[in-house]
């Protein structure tokens, strides 16, 4: 599909559907509301299904982006750039924080090198998809080309289609980059006019030098590039990353497929309000796997009215948030499709 | 066991194996503390279980106890006394929320019969314990003696040293009874000194009317026991209920043999209070599953010094707070587990 077709495809969330759900909620054997945030988790669910029950969320499907930043020459962060190469060689062998949380949640992985520095050397799940090895400092130049930029979303719409039309039910942001929550900050603010100061955060835990450093560097990008939230594209390629774009590409991919995308950390967050900018009905398909440390990512939520279904203090990224969440959205569905109502139980209302 | 042997049996955490779990997080291939709660959460199950990484929690257990409450009498809540009976039949139909969670989670249940008022018709995963049919009005007079309360402790011991000897590597805390968010609520103020404005929440969905009921209720029977927390036996008898006392019984089984309990709600978190107060040494084992809705669970975490994973605004009870826990304890376990090592992965540090 391309970017024109997707967005096309891209509808608004089936009142009808969601009518059914609270409806259904309301004559399930329990308590009306007492289970809190899952129940409107499941009429979201159900609405962007266009069906109530929705199906069950299984098998989900992980895709960790990945990408390097020019702007790492900047000394926004103290972790070097090579890094990013040997992670993602880290999760080929299944040795890295998401694997061991995709395990757990039973969700394959899918690597993609959009823009990666270092070449790499292959391996089952890794999708060689690079557009460029690493991009442009953002502090003196645009990121990449508005094409450059294109092309990155066109990965990311088509790894979400592989995925769903391979079966995945549920699709979850991951990403890998050295030196990404900056490009993450810089798109945030630009999205939604919070100041640099607001939405940066200490990424993997930079010292007060580094942090101050990392706030100048974003303000600095947004008074050289101007970006324009009503030119996304534009905005995307001047003060982004290749994973961010693919990862916007990503996420309208699994909205035009109706299909749930737990949004993982900072990074997805920034994607998210891309992908929301080019298609607002998009939010629909949105699920907010978790608060991240990161400040910038609270911001970008509440912009896009969603509530993170964890807090955990988590800041690590490649997906994990998501995948802590994704059996959280499965029980909000299964409540919907398996407990039994009042009257076929036989219990006695209030 | 015996209560007494139990309680000797309760040490206090291995603070070798929490220097080895904090030390292995330092060299795992992620930010140091970029897990948040979940560092610090793996840490405790190593000290718990006296070995760094510590086993994972699988196959978890859910035991629900289930009790009627005299306390009903007063008008503290809208549904009939009978669906506690009614509930019960829908867990051993597999038509609950929490069948539906266990499935979820891959968790088997128990339900436990320590003082439901209707006889049951039994069922495969139905204990038949019942030692009175449903308690007291403890707004008249002790709930239960203290004879009752500790045979109903001796139930829950009993059922977690099955469990465990079954196989059962984690515990979770589950509860049945209309009208048990009142003693939890007593049992709370009793044992931590708060006000029963500030323990007493809305149960199941309460009006103002009935509301303000229940804390006039639990602020007369607190005047009439006068219930001394270091006597926590005689204060469990006069307003607790048998549900209460089976999941104190529980918890402290579960920390008998150094296997965690993740604690549900505020009827499990006022029976967590009871297990302290017999053997502080019980905390280490106890993990609190979410933050209920309910105003006393809070102020019994924040006693027991407990942080909650989960903050969904569930009210639900059944242990279905606990069970969508689950995920997440065994994602911190698995952690420390199978996530490579810097040194191991050839990944560059900061």
């Amino acid at each position: 599909m391309t970017l024109e077709t997707t967005l096309a495809a891209i509808g608004p969330a089936d009142e009808q559907a969601m009518a059914a759900a609270r409806e259904l909620q309301g004559r399930l054997t329990k308590p009306a509301g007492s289970l809190g945030v899952l129940e409107e988790l499941s009429v979201r669910l159900a609405g962007l299904a266009g069906t109530c029950p929705p199906p069950m969320p299984e098998p989900a499907a992980i895709a960790v982006f990945a990408g390097d930043h020019g702007v790492h020459a900047q000394g926004v962060t103290p972790w070097p750039q090579e890094v990013t190469a040997q992670m993602v060689a880290n999760f080929i062998a299944g040795g890295a924080t998401i694997n061991a949380f995709a395990r757990q949640v039973d969700a394959s992985i899918m690597v993609v090198d959009v823009g990666v520095k270092i070449p790499l050397h292959g391996g089952e799940n890794l999708l060689e998809a690079n557009i460029r090895r690493g991009t442009h400092d953002l502090a003196v130049t645009t990121a990449m080309s508005e094409d450059e930029a294109l092309t990155a979303i066109q990965v990311g719409l088509s790894v979400a289609g592989a995925l769903v039309e391979g079966g995945a039910k549920c699709l979850l942001t991951g990403d890998m980059g050295i030196a990404n929550t900056t490009p993450a900050a810089a798109l945030i603010a630009a999205f939604t006019g919070a100041s640099p100061a607001d939405v940066t955060g200490r990424g993997t835990g930079v010292d007060d030098e580094t942090y101050a450093r990392k706030i100048d560097v974003i303000t600095r990008a947004l008074a050289l590039h101007e970006p324009d939230p009503a030119q996304p594209i534009t905005t995307l390629a001047a003060v982004g990353g290749l994973e961010h774009a693919a990862l916007a590409g990503f996420i309208l991919g699994a909205a035009s497929y109706r299909v749930p995308v737990i949004i993982d950390g900072v990074i997805a967050a920034s994607a998210a309000l891309v992908a929301a900018a080019l298609a607002p009905n998009s939010v629909a398909a949105m699920v907010a796997g978790h608060r991240s440390a990161e400040p910038g990512a609270s911001v970008a939520l509440a912009n896009l009215g969603l509530t993170p279904l964890l807090d955990l203090g988590l800041r690590l990224g490649e997906g994990t948030g998501a995948a802590l969440a994704l059996p959280l959205v499965a029980a909000a569905v299964r409540v919907l499709r398996e407990v039994a109502t009042f009257d076929s139980a036989g219990v006695s209302e209030k």
